[in-house]
């Protein structure tokens, strides 16, 4: 008598073969988003990438946030500390200024996520 | 007698002009970021983004990323929550695919924020 044949939908796809990504990568990668994911540094960090040449002064934010300025330092002082800005004192006023490439790791790996290998017009960056 | 004139450095510079990101928005791009801000859940999704299809059985991903099936649970629950994962069972197995649209939001946020406006040769996209 012949063994039965698993059918077909009890199969599982093939495991990938490309190496994992190494784990402090991953951490390096988690720890630059674990930074930016909040709705105050998201807005914080599109504001700044769109005034002349991606710097502004501290004077000017809490305004247009509707935070407080102690609130506004916190979310700024992680933001420095990510290397996602970096601040200047100008006299009275710090100035704080994107890092264009700071984020440079997690927008390829993004970009890669969204184009799945193999997949027909969706060639993998 | 003439009044002092404020040295240029206590000065600060303009305003950004541009209307802040509504906060709708900027939360729902911090809940998409806060879901893949894990080292495990980078690598499971540059995992899936390798593999043909986007598609991975859940039996093969234990071993590899060298975590418990419930702590590989809890991260793929996860990425299923925030839209980022499909979930089909297959007779016994469960398989996971990449939603590629998931984190386009994502991509043009952190996109723009890469290149501040009216810097020479770093247009805004």
């Amino acid at each position: 008598m012949a063994l039965p044949i698993a059918p077909q939908s009890d199969t599982c796809s093939d495991a990938g073969t490309e190496p994992l990504m190494p784990y402090p990568q991953a951490t390096a990668l988690a720890d630059t988003l674990k930074a930016i994911a909040d709705p105050t540094r998201v807005r914080l960090l599109d504001h700044l990438a769109s005034v002349p040449g991606g710097t502004v002064c501290a004077c000017h934010l809490p305004g247009q946030l509707g935070i407080s300025q102690p609130t506004l330092s916190h979310h700024l002082k992680k933001l420095v500390a990510a290397g996602i800005l970096t601040r200047e004192q100008r006299g009275r006023w710090a100035h704080y200024t994107v890092v264009p490439a700071a984020l440079e790791g997690v927008r390829a790996f993004i970009t890669a996520t969204e184009a799945p290998s193999d997949i027909p017009g969706a060639p993998r960056n």
